[in-house]
C-alpha cells in the first residue's frame, strides 16, 4: 500500500505551524556529510542568527537534535544533579513536565503554583527562595503553549541571580513571535523549538547556554545520565576541530538556515508587530461568534490564543475534526485540566496572517452558527 | 550573508548516505499536525514495513525522533536499572559507546573484548555468562560501523536466552543494506539510523522492542531518567488512543515513508544482492590500486569497506579532503585507534551503485598514482 500525499493543512494549532515554499525547498535539498566544512558554515550562520533571535551573546547556541522536549531534557540534565535543590514555576502543562523531568533526574523540587490561565509573579519565586536550602536553579516558561499566557521573565530572573541561582526559560512558543532578550533577562538557559513561531519543520530544539551555566557541568559529582544530549560532548562537535558526536539531521538545518534568513529579511520588529496584529484580529473576530479569551488581555500571548469552548458546543473534538476535514485547518485542543475545556489557536510564524484569520472565523461561523 | 546552496555530493561515507529524488521530494512536502488523522495513517504503513524489514513482529516498532545514537541510548536507557548486571560486546567503536551510556545509567558492565576488525564470538559471552550474577541483558553491534565487520547475532541471541537474559543488536549499519531477521536471531530490542542502507535524511531512529523486554519496564524500581525516550510515555502517542507526547518530526516520516517503499519496490533480497555485488566491486577495485581490505573476507559488511591507508600516503586527510572537494565524493576517516589509518568507504541504500565505486576508484587512482 502507498502512502498517499499529505492533504494542504492550514496549521493554526500549537505547531507545527505552517512551513513556507522556501523553507521546504531547503528541506528537500539532497544531504551532505556531517563533517563536510560546508556543513560547519551553514551551522555557523544558524548558531549567529540564533543568537540575534534569542538576543543573546552565549557562544553556546545550537540547534540541537530533537524536539522542544528534548532541549527541556537536555537543559535540566545538564543542570541538575541528584539532590539539588530546584525552584520550578508552574502555570501549565509544560511547566509541570519541567517538574515531572527534574523530578526523574532526583532533583529536590520546590514547586511555584499559579493558577493556569494566569502568569507566574515573582513574588512566589521569591517567597520560596527566601526559605529552605540555597536553590542551584530557577526555572519558567516564558510562553505556555497550554494555556496561552506569557509571564514576564526578566523579573524572575533578576531573583534567581540575588538568590545566587541560574535560570532557565522555555521559549518554545515565544522565539520568532515575541521579543525574548534572554542576556537582558538574565536568563542563562533557554530552549525552544523550530516548528511553531521559527517557520521550520520539527525536529530540533535551538537551545543557548551561558557561560556561568556551562561553567557548573565540570564540577559534577557524576557525569550527566544522557550521553546524547551531554552539553560537554555536544560542544566536541559543533565548536572546532568537530569530532564526531552523532550525524545531525542535516536536511533540518537546511529548512532551519532558511527560516531564520526568511525572520531576519522581515525584521525582528516587523515579525513581533505582525504576530500582535494578527493575533488581535483573531481574538477581535472570535469575539463576534460569542467566543470568549481565557487569558486577561495583558497577559494574552500574540502567538497563541487560548478560548472558552461555548456553551452550546457539545462535542468539541467534532468542531476540529469538522474543521480539518471540511476546510483544511487544524486548531488545539486543551491538555490537562483544560482538555475539552478550551480551544487553542496558533498564529505563529508564516501562519500568522490575517487571511488565515478570516478562513478560520468564517470556517468556524458556518460549523456553529 | 545567506546561506550557499550544498554542493552535490557522491556520499560514500560511513552515512549519510545519498537520498533519491523521490525521498527528497517526500522530505519537503507541506508539514501536517502530529495529531492529524492523516500522520497515523503514514505511521501505521511505516510502522508496518520497518517491521518487514527488521525481521520482526514486535508491535512497539516505531521511528524514534533522534539518530541512531537517540536509539541505543534509548533502548539501554529502558532496559537498565541502577545495578544491573549487563554483559556488552565491543569490537569497535559503537560498542565502547554501548559500555559508555551503560556505565552512566550505572549498570555493572562485564565487558567482552574482541580485536577491533574481527567479529565477535558466541565462546567470549559464554564465559561471561557462566560466571558472575546472572546478566539482565547481554548487548552488540551486529554490523560495526567504524570496523567494517559483521558480528553473526544469531548464536549470541540464543545464548542470552539460555541464560535468562535480554538481547539487544546495534543495527545502524545494516537494516536495509543486509539480512538482520530479528526474531529469528532471538533479539529482543534493536535500533536503527535512517541515513544509512534505509536511504533517508538523517534524524530517526528506527527500534523495535519484543513484549517480553517491554515486561520489564513496569517492574522498574525507579521510572526511566529519560523522560523524552520512555518506552511507556512514547506507546501512549503511537499507539491509539494517540495521546500527546511531543511534535513529531513528520517531514522525516515523509521522507522516511518513501524510502521503505522503494526498499519494498526493489525487492530485499535484490537490494541484499546488490549490497553484496558492489561492495565486491568495491574492493576488487581498491585492490587494483594496491589498496588492501581491513577485515577477512567471511567478515566483510557489504555495506561498509574498510580499508589500509597506503602506506605512500602521509597526509590521509588531506587525500579525503582532495575527494570531496575536486570530486565531490565524500569517504570517511578511521575512528578511535583506528583514525589515521584506515579509510572507510560506504556504499550504501542508494549509492550503493557500480557507477559510483568507479567514480571512487578513478579519483583514487588520479589522486593517488
Amino acid at each position: 500500500m502507498q502512502h498517499a500525499l499529505p492533504s494542504p493543512r492550514i496549521l493554526l494549532g500549537p505547531g507545527p505551524s505552517t512551513v513556507s515554499p522556501r523553507v521546504l525547498e531547503a528541506t528537500g535539498r539532497a544531504p551532505i556529510g556531517y563533517l563536510d566544512p560546508e556543513l560547519f558554515e551553514q551551522l555557523d550562520l544558524i548558531r549567529g542568527n540564533l543568537r540575534i533571535l534569542f538576543g543573546t551573546a552565549n557562544p553556546f547556541t545550537i540547534p540541537l537534535t530533537g524536539t522542544g522536549m528534548a532541549g527541556m531534557e537536555c537543559c535540566l540534565s545538564n543542570l541538575i544533579e541528584p539532590g539539588d535543590r530546584v525552584v520550578i514555576g508552574v502555570n501549565g502543562f509544560f511547566g509541570a513536565r519541567m517538574v515531572e523531568i527534574a523530578r526523574r533526574l532526583h532533583a529536590e523540587v520546590t514547586q511555584v503554583d499559579a493558577e493556569w490561565g494566569r502568569p507566574l509573579e515573582p513574588e512566589m519565586f521569591a517567597g520560596a527562595l527566601r526559605s529552605g536550602p540555597r536553590a542551584k536553579l530557577v526555572a519558567c516558561v516564558h510562553a505556555e503553549t497550554s494555556t496561552g499566557v506569557e509571564t514576564p521573565i526578566g523579573p524572575i530572573g533578576d531573583l534567581a541571580h540575588a538568590h545566587g541561582a541560574l535560570f532557565l526559560a522555555d521559549t518554545v512558543t515565544s522565539l520568532g513571535g515575541l521579543p525574548v532578550d534572554l542576556d537582558r533577562s538574565n536568563v542563562d538557559v533557554a530552549y525552544s523549538a523550530t516548528q511553531k513561531c521559527v517557520g521550520a519543520p520539527p525536529g530540533l530544539s535551538p537551545i543557548t547556554v551561558s557561560d556561568r551555566a556551562l561553567a557548573t557541568v565540570p564540577s559534577r559529582v557524576q557525569p550527566v545520565t544522557s550521553w546524547y544530549y551531554d552539553w560537554s560532548l555536544l560542544r566536541g562537535y559543533y565548536d572546532p576541530p568537530h569530532g564526531y558526536h552523532h550525524t545531525v539531521p542535516v536536511n533540518l538545518y537546511f529548512g532551519l538556515g532558511t527560516a531564520l534568513e526568511e525572520i531576519l529579511k522581515e525584521g525582528l520588529d516587523e515579525r513581533y508587530a505582525r504576530h500582535r496584529t494578527v493575533s488581535a484580529q483573531l481574538v477581535e473576530g472570535l469575539l463576534e461568534l460569542g467566543i470568549e479569551p481565557l487569558v486577561a488581555p495583558e497577559s494574552r500571548l500574540p502567538t497563541l490564543t487560548t478560548v472558552h469552548i461555548p456553551p452550546t458546543v457539545t462535542d468539541e473534538a467534532a468542531v476540529r475534526r469538522r474543521l480539518l476535514i471540511e476546510y483544511g485547518i487544524e486548531i488545539g485542543g486543551g491538555l490537562g485540566p483544560l482538555k475539552g475545556r478550551i480551544w487553542r489557536i496558533g498564529t505563529m510564524g508564516t501562519a500568522a496572517t490575517s487571511r488565515n484569520v478570516v478562513l478560520l472565523v468564517a470556517a468556524l461561523r458556518h460549523i456553529l452558527v
